[in-house]
């Protein structure tokens, strides 16, 4: 099989770490909530870019990782931006059930809420 | 000044990277645009929970960064959510005036979208 790189013009525009990769906010198309954050590097980005299904690299396992080829929960590919300096994508998706691994649809449903005062503006008089 | 920590119940579930950095989504609360993504250590978490102000860690001046000291475009903390694992944060705030130094509303918007292949379901018959 002849493999075919990330498209150049999008690869000189990416901003890795230290480990070659670059941080993806993953948010449901349908009503903007944040489901997930990933990782991808140049591989993981092309085969998302080209193939619909989301591919991530995985830093536990150190290997790529097609979400829902073992849950089932896929996730569909709705539209992909990058921002201003190239470090981070934002990931629109159609997600197929919980986007976590413990069942819950968001991974931020799972850690949940954290104690915060709420800010005000100062006041100006 | 007594300097009080994280709360250490918090700062156990983080699970920082080889820099002692978790990832911050930030989402405007008021219409879910997903606005940038920036660092946080303990310290700068600690501050963003306890002063309704938002700061991060700079990795590039490797400094803390209250956003919007310079700028004027502060961010009013409404919630902060934590992921599953604990390495992603999930800001929700008030945005006062464009979130990237750039001058767009969102450091997304500045980017751009990439081109993507449109995921579809695998047919079933």
């Amino acid at each position: 099989m002849v493999r075919v790189p990330l498209d150049p013009t999008i690869a000189d525009r990416l901003r890795r770490d230290d480990h070659g990769l670059v941080c993806a906010v993953v948010q449901d198309d349908a009503d903007d909530r944040v489901l997930m954050v990933a990782w991808m590097d140049d591989e993981a980005l092309h085969r998302t870019l080209t193939t619909g299904r989301v591919t991530y690299w995985s830093r536990s396992r150190q290997e790529y990782w097609r979400k829902g080829d073992t849950s089932g929960h896929i996730q569909l590919v709705r539209g992909v931006e990058i921002d201003c300096d190239g470090d981070a994508l934002l990931l629109r998706v159609e997600q197929v059930g919980p986007a976590c691994h413990t069942g819950t649809r968001s991974c931020f449903d799972a850690g949940g809420v954290l104690p915060a005062v709420r800010g005000a503006r100062e006041r100006t008089t």
